[in-house]
């Protein structure tokens, strides 16, 4: 728990978007950030006064950033294992090097929801010709290829259809440790995330209904039209893969809902997209419940206030966004990354529509839409 | 009007906790900041890559201020004039210079009152021993002496009981050029805040009620529990103000509630204490409509959606912070600003505590207070 004089200086390791809106939420308690990343122009880089952009193998930089933090946090999954074990020799981590190793790791993550009756897709490890052409006889065709690391809005991943595609694909992806994954034509993705801090006290926000396109996601909706059981299921699943981890800060699980069945997808142990509508849409925000879990603050009523449709401005969608600046819809706001360049498919920021919270779950309509498509 | 890639720079002139605000509300709109002010642990300063922590009249901070920015606003009055003459023959700023040397100093800010038929306190312009003199006959006693410049919480003012005493209270004001103005017993102190832009476009805050301790604002509330006609008047004066300032971003309008009469007190044309409540309680809040008017985006709509008791967090009064944050009110946001050093009085942060809103206009009971006092 933080003491007076309530400056306190949270470390962010990443320096993207969920980096940035973390960095805000805790200029609202008063701390401080040191973010590094070693991108200068990074979005969260423009945020402080304390930016590090140095390459995350730079020693210096470590030095400098154990010396200036008093807990550090990290906003993506890519951060080497090595550099968090570094920090948390001296300086609390979220997550953990040991929750990292797992979720950061397709292998280990699948071996994780096997161990604790997750239910996930049937799969198979792949790290030979031999693995990759067993793995096709045991799961049938189609098939998803994933490398097991550095894979984020579908890269890192191929489709397979046939026995013959198999080697070929797997090539494709450098021959790298891979799962191989049975196809799932899932009827929707939804995700849900949670809190926990060091003292298991946690929170859940409610399911979000996600649309990716091209693997990347487009749009999220809260509430997800969903059974109450199935809802129940989610929680249980992510109350217990949070408790496993040991979570202190934010812990997302995707998911697929088959029939009357869930299937997890992956996890990430940070804000995750598909909360943005927290921001607007619930008491506290995902932002500021993972500095305030990290900095052990108790967690406040973080319950939902709207239904909201998060729509992310992809790419040269964010072109558009002048239109509902400008239009002045009533419940419509909008949120930019600072990103210099526009590339396809690029995160560029993200719109929350809001309405009224109905007392039944009310799918949004598509009408809603006012960006692209 | 912003055109794409969507990067804009923001200059803030001034440091402090509302120069803070203004930069989180730029960043949630992708834009850059660049603050200014002397101070290198000022709370804004912590919150930007480019800041310049130099004196206002260092030539080459003004260079590099200039140069980075596409536009300019003030987060306090106390910039020199001739600064802003200097940066707006190059790029906007908000407010222009010339509604600076009004709002900066109270002989012209009087003068504009009565020219503009907005009713203030009787006052008197005070340069000598005999204007001294004479203004005591003509006011009569208790008046209020106050220094034309740099006055603020209650700095540079002395409330004057007696002619014997009226010399030595302007000395003790180093003999500045002050005004002096009839004491007025006032029923209850009232602000107002609007947004225009260049093109006269405008929106207006309702009314909020303050209540000063030791002549810093403690507790703002809104609703003000006014009479209709009141509040129209209060309105009316803020327009009257706004347009004849050509403001460009916000005014604030202080005011003194006197019988059925309002009579007003000082104006500020940046974001305003006592518009803390719009961070949580209007669609929009006062940082992001300042920001957006200096930038040329359309007014969104900022109407109020809840009641909402603002209360600064002065001095030690940081300290109770943990309360509230601990206890999980459901309604209250706090705001801290990252000030290191607790002074008497110093405004180290500030809480909104909100309900819904009320068809009837009802006052907050004090039993809401739960800091301080």
């Amino acid at each position: 728990m933080i003491k007076p004089p309530y400056i306190e200086t949270i470390g962010i390791l990443g320096g993207g978007q969920l980096g940035r809106m973390l960095a805000l939420a805790a200029y609202e308690l008063g701390l401080r950030c040191v973010i590094w990343d070693p991108d200068p122009d990074a979005p969260a880089l423009q945020v402080t006064n304390n930016e590090i952009a140095k390459s995350y193998d730079d020693e210096a930089a470590l030095k400098q950033f154990i010396d200036k933090i008093d807990v550090a946090v990290l906003e993506f999954e890519n951060i080497p294992c090595e550099l968090v074990a570094e920090i948390e020799k001296v300086k609390p981590v979220s997550p953990s090097s040991k929750t990292l190793a797992i979720v950061q790791d397709r292998f280990q993550e699948k071996s994780f929801f096997d161990k604790h009756k997750i239910p996930c897709a049937e799969w198979c490890f792949v790290d030979s010709k031999k693995s990759a052409t067993e793995a096709g006889k045991k799961l049938g065709y189609p098939l998803i290829l994933k490398t097991c690391r550095f894979g984020y809005d579908g890269k890192g991943q191929k489709k397979v259809h046939s026995d013959f595609a198999m080697l070929p694909s797997w090539q494709e992806l450098d021959c790298k440790p891979c799962i191989a994954e049975k196809f799932i034509p899932f009827d929707k993705e939804i995700s849900i995330i949670g809190v926990r801090k060091k003292n298991g006290e946690f929170a859940i926000y409610d399911v979000a209904e996600n649309i990716h396109e091209n693997h990347i996601l487009d749009t999220s909706k809260v509430p997800a039209i969903l059974s109450n059981e199935l809802e129940e299921q989610a929680e249980e699943y992510l109350i217990t893969a949070m408790d496993k981890l040991d979570i202190n800060g934010l812990l997302a699980l995707e998911m697929f809902v088959v029939g009357d069945k869930i299937l997890a997808n992956e996890m990430a142990a940070r804000p995750h997209n598909s909360g943005h509508w927290t921001m607007d849409g619930a008491r506290t925000s995902q932002f500021e419940l993972c500095i305030r879990a990290i900095i052990g603050y108790p967690i406040p009523p973080c319950e939902r206030t709207h239904d909201v449709l998060m729509k992310n401005l992809l790419g040269d969608e964010i072109k558009e966004i002048h239109l509902p600046f400008d239009l002045g819809f009533e419940e419509v706001r909008p949120y930019i990354y600072g990103k210099t360049e526009i590339r396809e498919g690029r995160k560029m920021g993200h719109v929350n529509f809001l309405r009224k919270k109905k007392k039944e779950k009310k799918a949004f309509s598509h009408i809603f839409y006012i960006i692209g498509h």
